[in-house]
């Protein structure tokens, strides 16, 4: 385990404001009614899967500063990425805006990413407002990672299915929100999976790397925590890891929880459930910090995993290293 | 201009190492002498070019920590990026390191970006010791981008040579070592240009946009510096970057220089010069950071450049969105 993985955040950066724009399928499931806006298609009025992808990001960015009551002059920042070769997702949809941009990569552990970085960079005093977004569609990241649409391939049991939704978060030093109180950053994790539909699998290690670093760093156990929610590890990878931390001694209760493995409703037919950037961002933004704002949950310790691969890497035959970052979330 | 672009760093971490390595053509160019590490080849024992890519970062990571005197158990964090979809290069090369990972992406600005994060880290407490690493190669870089090498394609004279190397550094609080003392984060601009064979052009606003910015912020001029060094612009683009500063008002005189520019000799047919991410990363962390210790350089002014570009997005008819973050070293 590494000493410094994990630090806390003295001033508690606030999460002021939080958006989220979800496709019609993603509408329809369990975290349907929290959504700040649903599409009426993925293609979001533009000709291609790609472009509808930067509208979502953008939309999503433009949401959160209005959700934060904000203008764009407020924000001294953007983080932000997603799944597209060179994220140009985010850095396209940043043209659109005036203030700095900086370009993260973690595939879809992206949002803790941003938020971990966006903390440092506020509660250090270097900025006030910063935005976080991140996102994922679909029907652009079959084609990149896996196969063409109109293939129609069969999809495997293990298989996930790619959320079509942006997330976005304001974290500032000012105004009212759940504060984000440690960081525990993950170190890049391989467990020999080259199976590109079993990401649950291949990601469940490094969720337990993370898990065990935080909880030995900061002293805590499950029991600290209101929820523990990891990204995208689906209905098998959260079987998985609930299996690996048990093998540690550490046992996963009723308080955790996997963003894609709720996400989809049962009829909805996405296999293993959900995943992708999209998947953590739209439903930590939506259901969660409702939730959190609420009381339901006074401490959550959200930690999405990524999977670091590229279509080049599986071509040549490697398996698929993932990482996973840790962030506390308390109510104020 | 965004009131809050620039920040101090009022720890001034330092660059306690470096360490290059490059392959055998940038080995012959003007920079030859000042690399630590020339490859025989461009495979470096690898059967791809993508994994040769991979193991000049993980060599890169492993040089820089000897350099700095450190091990790898002083190590916090690894920030790094490069041009491969999904930033594979880094990913994959993290695995081989037991410190966390924070995968960044600016194409060929990353070097800047991983510098003002590390810096932020360092500066605030988070971490003591965080390493940057960015590289690129030629081969990888031209069938991701343009053309697969066996096509045998026509380079137009507006073209650049993808450097084939990586660069890294240590950041810390301890330890000796030049200064960075403020960061200006860029936004992101697009001028229009969408030919993929003249980033130089598509690349020169983003530059101006940021050098503008900061010399408004820091309150200084050209003439504050011993040395203001662009990415890679290239022979063109720093033509053009002079003339939209002179538009301004600014001129940039002897002091003014681009890695891009300056890294291939002559005879050596690389047109409008280097670029890539390995480019200003190899120039900066060999050639410019001894004549900074040699106290050549006093007061540096960094800022490399990236074209936020994929293949997709060049597919679907979109124009190149750019971005330039600016970094200051001192002499300690």
């Amino acid at each position: 385990m590494h000493k410094n993985q994990t630090f806390k955040l003295k001033r508690k950066p606030k999460i002021i404001g939080s958006y989220t724009i979800v496709g019609p399928k993603e509408g329809k499931g369990n975290f349907g009614p929290y959504f700040d806006y649903v599409m009426k298609n993925d293609y979001f009025g533009e000709k291609t899967f790609e472009k509808a992808e930067r509208k979502m990001i953008e939309s999503a960015v433009t949401g959160v500063i209005q959700n934060a009551k904000l203008q764009t002059k407020d924000i001294d920042m953007m983080i932000a990425g997603d799944l597209l070769n060179q994220i140009i997702s985010s850095s396209y949809a940043a043209r659109a805006f005036k203030f700095p941009f900086l370009g993260v990569y973690g595939a879809c552990s992206t949002m803790a990413e941003s938020y971990a970085v966006a903390s440092v960079l506020v509660d250090g005093g270097y900025f006030e407002n910063v935005v976080c977004c991140t996102g994922s569609h679909f029907s652009t990241a079959e084609r990149q990672y896996r196969f063409p649409l109109e293939l129609g391939n069969q999809r495997p049991p293990t298989s996930q299915w790619t959320v079509t939704g942006a997330g976005a978060s304001v974290i500032s030093l000012n105004g009212d929100g759940p504060c984000i109180t440690s960081v525990t950053f993950g170190k890049v994790v391989d467990f020999g999976v080259n199976d590109v539909n079993n990401m649950g699998a291949a990601m469940a290690p490094a969720a337990r790397d993370t898990l065990l670093a935080h909880f030995l760093n900061t002293k805590t156990s499950p029991n600290d925590y209101d929820l523990i929610i990891t990204g995208d590890l689906g209905k098998l990878g959260s079987e998985i890891l609930i299996d690996l931390m048990e093998e540690e001694g550490v046992t996963l209760g009723v308080n955790y929880g996997d963003c894609g493995q709720m996400y989809y409703k049962r009829e909805q037919k996405t296999l293993c459930g959900a995943s992708g950037a999209g998947c953590c961002a739209t439903a930590f933004n939506s259901y969660i910090i409702k939730k959190i704002k609420e009381g339901q949950y006074k401490k959550v310790l959200f930690l999405p995993t990524g999977a670091l691969l590229s279509s080049i890497s599986t071509q040549q035959g490697d398996t698929i290293p993932c990482v996973c970052h840790a962030i506390v979330i308390e109510k104020e």
